[in-house]
């Protein structure tokens, strides 16, 4: 039986090598450990093959082959997502995009930029930047992430309030299906109603429908300035309504970040750059564009956040102090990961009129659970993240962490929310998506999957649950 | 044969009126003939019955029922459409969406308003904008268009360039389905990965994937202030550049319109609000934001236009004055379509990059078929509408007139364009969309249909043609 599969492999290395090079299928050890997880506690799988190929055509002819053989396919750029989406957990292939990096157009007239999927996200950014472009989608990851991995995850960050998430950025692709077809969706063009919009369907599936092997992205001119200011609170739900109230005074900044007290501690013990630490909660905003605009902005969000009773509004006094404060948010989960052994990010999303409650939510159940949870994220966008600090070895613990995860997960729902903001359901919230959905929103994901994948090669095992989480609610 | 049909068709009535009562089906002659056509010239087809469901569940209920019968089901609101979408050319039902004409609610905190299908797109625009609100996207045909027809047809409009379409603001839908299921997707919530992308799978599909019975569309706060100006050419070629230099310079209007010297004199002929006829080309430009920034785009538009050859350019003196621009270039179909029997309005699009060799190339097309062609469109986002004057009747001309389009087509996918930007595929454009994406992409695009609409019933003979036209490159 052993010798069986192990002749299959043997064949199967051979058809892989033919199409990518020797050099480019990996089956030692040391390499099928390095990626058997990624960013994602608790997920751990050894694939049977690390394939590294160089082209899109390449990527194609793998996927045939998988496809004949049935062998799982799971692409891989640097890993960094947070839902287990990259683990090979059925085994199979992991296939790296890292000779795929290259930036193939920067176009100034029609302001696009093209890419390969190993692009890493930042260097796109630091590119148009040079050139007064803009590419606005920055999760916190920017500076290792690639492009691919942002485009399969439809990546969010920190200025979605404004600028929205990676997909609305997304102008064509090029994709590898599963049949080895490589096909071209949309074009630069604002406006393109020919056919069903394959572009927005691919983007955010997770690897489970295909291998994305090109990226045109639209770019916007650079804002022309940007202003930070820091808005302290000694009451978490005051600095909730402060969200809801920027909004309703019809004002859109880039970033509406809130930190808890947890996190502000966490972070400034990371960073050092001189965070209060005594206060209960801290909002982080950022405007940018037009200097007038922006300095009116921000003077009538200050006065906003006072009237919610803020107890302090400070104005970064220069760029680099704002730079400080914006790196210094984008390193809590680096900083809170370093107080216990294993930390689970969640990102929970709900709209941004019901931010107040939802913290609030978050604070009781963890209280209920008796876990310890930090709760930080873009509340401006309703995109929080309640993060526990644990340990994987303590099982008894970690039954309540899932447990406490579930019942946030349903109050979120019931909020008008999402379980997932920008993280993606991968293996983790697999169990619980059709608490969003219902049934028959899965079922019509199903068919898709079924009809796009019919072999099922394409990330199994993430997406679709063997079987759905009872709710909370059903069982009490 | 006769007879078993109509026994059949008793039935499905009775079936039908079961569910939607019996006020709410009509097989009159008068009402048939009545919904035979639509906006589009030249296609005409008799449906058995026209339904109209007072309710999401009555729709999904009528949708089942079609499924077990194989009847067809074309939706339709008003009917606006270009591209034969809401023809019935199967028979069977057509299904009106007058009675949920609804405005559900206008949320002030979260920026959105939800909307039944059948309410007409400017009274959305209109009620928002009451509370300072901004609903951006504005086809020509707002004024009796239905959102539901927008949302099926992902409609364009004049504001695309800075704003986008219609997609860029669906947040949230509810579906009904085929198999008589209602799903929602989406909500309020700039970010949301849990599962695919079915809210932008379902906008722009046409109608052939299920019916769209609400839907959560995005608002944003409404620009302070709107500038217009028109800049007047004596070179065509110039226009087109200057649409690139505007974009170049890193300014992007709300507006940037372009008519050729026949479309000029159509429209003043009609609206008579003193247009200058005797120039070869007009932009229509508008600004939006907040005043400061607003007089300082137009000053700098203004300027390129000059260094780009415009002979003059004038400031709209009111907002009068520019608000009946506006009115006479959403009148230029009206106005075209007074000259001769017959008018074909097309839509391919191009990079903006590409906006000058396309006008160029539509002229040299026309010429070459002698077919009278007049442009005009949206040359800020590529989107242009080379206009033909004829006459259905004369089957010779109309024989060049179809040959004149198939190579404006070809030229703007040569040029890295579209087919269609904004009026959908339908019927008119089904069988040249394999040109645009290859048979490998509409393979894909039949293979989501079919898992979607197993019994083929929404809007049969749209979008997937019978036969691929040859290329014309092909033939020669």
């Amino acid at each position: 039986m052993a010798s069986k599969r192990g002749k299959k492999l043997e064949t199967l290395k051979k058809q892989l090598m033919d199409i990518t090079g020797t050099e480019n299928v990996d089956d030692s050890t040391s390499i099928r450990l390095a990626y058997s997880y990624d960013a994602t506690p608790n997920f751990q799988s050894l694939p049977d093959f690390v394939v590294s190929p160089r082209s899109a055509e390449e990527v194609a002819a793998i996927l045939k082959k998988c496809s004949e053989t049935s062998t799982p396919v799971y692409t891989r750029g640097s890993g960094t997502n947070l839902c287990a989406d990259t683990c090979p957990v059925q085994g199979g292939i992991v296939l790296l995009t890292k000779h795929l990096n290259r930036i193939l157009e920067l176009d100034k007239e029609n302001l696009t930029v093209t890419v390969q999927p190993g692009v890493i996200t930042k260097s796109i950014a630091d590119l148009v930047e040079k050139e007064d472009l803009f590419y606005p989608p920055d999760p916190s990851s920017m500076k290792i992430s690639t492009i691919g991995g942002n485009l399969a995850e439809n990546s969010g960050g920190l200025r979605g309030l404004k600028y929205g998430v990676t997909k609305d950025y997304v102008m064509a692709l090029q994709i590898a299906l599963p049949n080895g077809a490589l096909i071209r969706t949309g074009g630069k063009l604002t406006k393109d109603v020919a056919g069903y919009d394959l572009t927005h369907l691919f983007v955010g599936s997770e690897g489970t429908l295909g291998v994305i092997t090109e990226a045109t992205l639209k770019l916007i001119p650079k804002p022309e300035t940007q202003k930070t200011i820091l808005a302290l609170y000694q009451d978490i739900e005051a600095a909730g309504r402060s969200v809801s109230a920027i909004i309703a005074h019809k004002i859109i900044p880039v970033t509406l970040e809130f930190l808890d007290q947890d996190t502000i501690r966490a972070v400034e013990d990371f960073a050092h750059i001189g965070l209060p630490t005594n206060v209960k909660a801290i909002l982080l905003i950022v405007q940018d564009g037009p200097k007038e605009i922006v300095a009116r902005d921000i003077h009538q969000i200050a006065q906003i956040c006072r009237e919610e009773q803020a107890i302090d509004v400070q104005l970064a006094a220069s760029d680099e102090e704002a730079e400080k404060l914006a790196t210094a948010r984008r390193s809590a989960l680096s900083a809170l990961a370093r107080l216990k052994p294993t930390t689970i990010l969640e990102d929970a999303t709900v709209p941004r009129s019901k931010i107040a409650p939802m913290v609030r939510a978050i604070a009781d159940i963890a209280m209920k659970y008796q876990v310890r949870m930090s709760t930080f994220g873009h509340a401006g966008d309703g995109n929080l993240h309640p993060t526990c600090l644990t340990d994987a070895r303590d099982h008894e613990e970690m039954g309540r962490v899932e447990e406490a995860f579930a019942e946030i997960f349903e109050k979120a729902i019931e909020l008008g929310g999402t379980l997932t903001g920008e993280h993606g359901v991968g293996a983790t919230k697999a169990p619980y998506l059709e608490w969003k959905l219902g049934k028959a929103g899965v079922d019509v994901m199903r068919e898709i999957k079924q009809s796009i994948d019919p072999s099922g090669i394409m990330n199994p095992g993430k997406v679709f649950a063997k079987e759905t989480q009872e709710r909370m609610a059903a069982a009490k």
